[in-house]
């Protein structure tokens, strides 16, 4: 992919020599951005366009040009690939709209597209984006008129769906001190997509930090892979998550809509940084151009006491601790620098020092303090100000380097002064104390996630050929797996069931029903019921004989010829009822659900998911991130309940999801958790036959 | 207070020819700002400022002077002051530090100030601020050196407590196409406070929005109460509202925290807008000289389809409803202007369409249709595209003007374009969707407001007289009014309470019991008890008599000498269980709270609260706006409660705060909410003597 962004030739098919035609801009952008590569032009009209000659035929170009870059109508497109690939041009940059994003005969005009490109082995671009701008060697084939000026070489590389997005973003970032390395706009990815452009990006040694604008994830899983294989930071802007938007995205990129929640958590779980807006995404890539921030410690240092307090809000807002300053401190500051007495607080107030160069060693001493984790130094300047703060800003970047550690620098100043700073300084500025620490906040999480990313699932050894057996046997009588054997199944992965026993002849019930003790539960066996309750297929606390034999009676009648038994099961009246659940995204697959049973969904609709496998920190954020799971640690005088269990529940349940492609779902629904165990009361197996979730 | 701000006549004092002395900055800043009144300059030394002599001694000046600006030593403040009275000079804007904010001595020294103020009837603004900046006569007699190109004169007047944070607002206003009109910087608010500043600003026609940042509101009624006066939008920015910037907050400018739950809601209700970091604060401004929102139907006009659904996504954070668009209404653009076939969507994408007179028009075509209240507009320009931005933004203001509907300008474009717009339109521009909404919702929200605000708490006729002397007779005795007294009040509030007989001899219980039927519960009465469940002076589900009885003996015994009978009380099954309370707040007055008991809030510790007196749609909220309240309205197959019975107390409850001052909190725990009515089961009620709440 190499050759696609550093390419020796490049032929861009569609020009005149029209002010308004489009595929002339590209040319044109390619001169401003000084690309050093050959530049062919292919137009409908023979002309001369920047010195150069536009040709009118592809028959005449000579074979092997690395790209080509086409804006022409859409139906033209599949004939001006044909002859690509007869010219042996191997990659293919398509801006044209009005494909699959427009309407049906568009989108049958793509799979031709497609087609022929498979035909001649022509990787596709696009269609419907701006396509590849790379800042490192001026190859910058976008069709919107850029300056070259105004544009920022930088450490980001972006791959964005979106054109106006695209666009953004290289404002954005060009002002912002970070500047970009490379831009892909993939457009409809008809051919090459997310997954593909990321690889390469985090291969590319220009690439330091990666940044993702999507409407839609399609391989979901393979992007959560790619994100744990790198140690780059991903950032990832993920739009259409409304009911609003989904039509709109739709026609605007042909992208489906995925489940927010899902994307959320799955992205949370690869330490891939999800954001919701511009500014956001601007406030991580620049926090990610800092060392990071490795704990919750934080210094405010800031030259306005006012600032310093809505500073210290927000700081508590994003649970950061004001690492408390202590007086021996100040007392050397004090003595070394001959400063007038300043107070040992944090926010640390330098309204009184009108001295940059003490600032800049006070900075330095805090820095200095071990247990300090980052800083927030605020700043303001006015009048005679503005060059004695370029220094100290110099300073600032210095030492933040030196000693690894964040200082996130917040100037407060005229507009023109600080549009200068941030085009000419290779150092992040904040302009809002708020901006900083949501920023920080960012850094703390990332570093935290690394950690916690190294931990591996755990392995349980489970008999698979007896589960497999189950599971063939309902498959091959294309049902889903009753009871028992759902509970069978759970077993085998060690995720214990309340106590059972099948009893397939009524005369069988006292034995059964005196060796379980207690009351009872009777559910029915039947393949052609699969809402048992339902129907009455289950009945609670049968507390004698006569009893289980009266409703045994019922169930046999209401199983008809296929009732095999009922299935005689212990009440358990302790605990509480939680649920545990798993099933298939079709972008993110197997995903493990956990929340609290009765009256607490009802009125609270909590639930948590993760996509699996998860690790044990995991699975405990999983009970721990509910509100309602608070319960479980015992309220009013309650004894705590054995969340150790539940956890472990989940991990096996997480394992079982992905040994067995064959589960479509899994509902186990209640489980009872105990002060000691967490039990299984009933459960439903869905297999991908028929069914889904 | 006109003179204040409009002086004929300054005398700044404590001037010098030293370039680093701050007190000259003052005297630089009023020629910058071109002041035209008449330039005094008093210090230790004599010598010469811009062309004016230094002149040494107070008692040389003429008498009447309008306004002294002081910035010397905190301690030489209280003769300059005695100078200044003997000058007749009436208005002292004191900027020096070193008062209550900086130690003991200092809060000494404010004391002696003020006296000396009250002695002259000098009114004083500071001390410890940067005093007072009125952009529209130039007189900025602010210490820091200001840059009046930077500067843009406008329509935002702002109360500030802290310099820097003045400093701050004025460049953010002033890069905001806003601008300002005049600042206050508080400080100390030894005399002055924000209420004197407010009722200026309220009456001053060149003040169309007011900005107020306050780190404690300290007469937080009377702020209310102006708020409610007026039809000029407010907007607070409240900061220290966290543990770690309390300490700070009291160094920097001698400020007390508040309870921030209680400040939240009391501006809600008072349509104060508040705001927590700077740039929300700029985004309120700058809605607010847009015509109001008045609904929820939006309209997203954007000429990039990705960043349309990046709004869309926020306008369904926000709750704005995208107004469905008409095959019709394209069908009529297509066939006025002659464009290509734009789809009837919202966000409505104008990306093919590189027309900009035409975008105007599709513009005014939306703001036509009635039923929309505002449009977002996403603009983004390159290269050539900047000159005709700047006139289809000022057609957008134009129109947003003509139809009195708020145009939304997004602009993404080169910094420098960016910065010349903000700095010369006067009209706002936002940069991404999130800031555009977040502040059209701001909008549509202070707009509703405003139709609540003017519902009138309702009055209840009340026996006052009778309430008055259960009240003083428990004061008498220095002790909180017992039971039955507490259930006295409530129900000549109209409160409802759980049917009740007082039993002073033992030989009455019988006729009680048959009386009031069903279970009982026994209350011990003795006002030497007030915790009465701590100590089993409460026993619940009585059957019969024989056990009531016997408790009535252990009661006696419990009530020792000052035992004077038990309460008899239905015991109440149905229903569940709220909390209604009341507290004064030290700052706003008498506040009313209400929550669900039991589990509820021991999980959850959700709770409401409101600043009293309350109207019908505030007590409403109360209850709406809590997750846990959705129990009363029937779940899992319950029958819904009667939540307007639960307003109707509350409303009481607040009227009952309102008349009664004596009362320092009432705790009605529980309440139980029936399927017709609410009644309270026990109450306590503590006056202002001795307890506190």
């Amino acid at each position: 992919m190499d050759q696609l962004f550093n390419p020796k030739s490049v032929v861009v098919i569609g020009v005149s020599e029209n002010p308004n035609n489009l595929a002339r801009v590209i040319a044109e952008n390619l001169f401003e951005f000084q690309f050093h590569g050959e530049i062919l032009l292919i137009g409908q009209k023979e002309g001369t366009l920047l010195g150069r000659g536009i040709c009118t035929s592809m028959e005449d170009l000579r074979e092997g040009i690395d790209v080509a870059v086409i804006l022409t109508p859409a139906q033209t497109v599949p004939g001006i690939l044909e002859s690509c690939g007869r010219k042996k041009i191997r990659w293919a940059i398509i801006e044209s709209g009005g494909f699959s994003e427009y309407s049906e005969e568009g989108a049958k005009l793509e799979k031709e597209v497609l087609r022929i490109a498979k035909k001649w082995g022509i990787r596709i671009v696009g269609p419907n984006g701006i396509g590849i701008i790379n800042i490192e060697n001026g190859f910058v084939a976008a069709f919107p008129p850029l300056n070259r000026k105004a544009v920022r070489k930088g450490k980001v590389s972006l791959l964005v769906q979106s054109g106006g997005v695209s666009l953004t973003y290289l404002n954005l970032l060009s002002s912002a001190s970070v500047g970009i390395s490379k831009i892909v706009s993939m457009g409809n990815k008809l051919d090459l997509n997310e997954i593909d452009y990321l690889k390469y990006f985090i291969h590319d040694p220009q690439t330091e930090i990666i940044g993702i604008y999507l409407e839609s994830i399609q391989r979901g899983r393979d992007l959560l892979e790619m994100a744990r294989s790198t140690s780059k930071p991903i950032i990832l802007h993920k739009a259409n998550t409304g009911e609003t938007s989904k039509e709109i995205a739709k026609l605007h990129t042909a992208a489906l809509a995925n489940d927010d929640k899902i994307v959320e958590t799955a992205l949370k779980q690869a330490d891939i940084i999800r954001v919701r807006d511009f500014r956001s995404f601007i406030n991580a890539v620049k926090v990610l151009s800092l060392p990071p921030m490795r704990g919750n410690d934080l210094v405010i240092l800031s030259r306005s006491g006012g600032i310093a307090i809505v500073a210290a809000d927000s700081a508590e807002r994003y649970g950061f601790r004001l690492f408390p300053m202590k007086k021996s401190f100040t007392d050397r500051i004090h003595s070394y620098f001959r400063a007038k007495v300043i107070r040992p607080t944090n926010p640390l107030d330098l309204g009184d020092l009108f001295d940059f160069d003490l600032y800049t060693k006070i900075l330095e001493h805090v820095l200095r303090i071990n247990a300090v984790d980052g800083i927030i130094f605020q700043h303001a300047a006015v009048g005679g100000e503005v060059q004695p703060s370029r220094k100290l800003i110099h300073k600032a970047k210095e030492l933040s380097l030196l000693y690894q550690k964040p200082v996130a620098f917040c100037y407060l100043t005229e507009e023109e002064e600080l549009a200068y700073i941030k085009r000419t300084f290779d150092y992040p500025i904040f302009i809002e104390p708020e901006d900083a620490l949501s920023a920080l906040a960012i850094s703390r999480e990332h570093y935290r996630k690394r950690k916690i990313l190294r931990e591996k699932p755990p392995s349980y050894s489970v008999n698979r050929s007896h589960v497999k057996r189950l599971i063939h046997k309902a498959k091959k009588e294309k049902r889903d797996p009753i009871l028992p054997e759902a509970f069978e199944v759970l077993q085998a992965y060690g995720i214990p069931v309340a106590d059972y026993q099948v009893v397939h002849r009524k005369e069988d019930l006292e034995k059964t029903m005196n060796k379980i003790k207690g009351p009872v539960a009777l559910k029915v066996i039947s393949p052609e019921i699969s809402h048992k309750s339902d129907v009455g297929g289950v009945v609670l606390n049968i507390r004698d004989l006569s009893e289980a034999e009266r409703v045994y009676s019922e169930m046999n009648k209401l199983g008809k010829r296929n009732f095999s038994g009922v299935l005689v099961q212990k009440m358990i009246s302790d605990g509480k009822e939680v649920i545990l659940g798993a099933k298939r995204d079709p972008y993110f697959g197997p995903v493990v659900l956990f929340g609290l049973g009765g009256i607490y969904v009802e009125v609270f609709k909590e639930s948590s998911l993760r996509v699996a496998p998860i690790n044990r920190p995991e699975a405990e954020e999983m009970i721990s991130e509910l509100k309602t799971a608070s319960i479980l640690k015992g309220v009013r005088g309650e004894r705590p309940l054995d969340i150790k269990a539940l956890v472990e529940n989940l991990l096996r349940l997480s394992q079982l999801m992905m040994d067995l492609p064959e589960i479509e779902g899994i509902d186990i629904n209640p489980v009872k958790v105990l002060e000691k165990g967490a039990v299984a009361v009933d459960a439903r197996i869905l297999l991908s036959i028929g069914h889904g979730v």
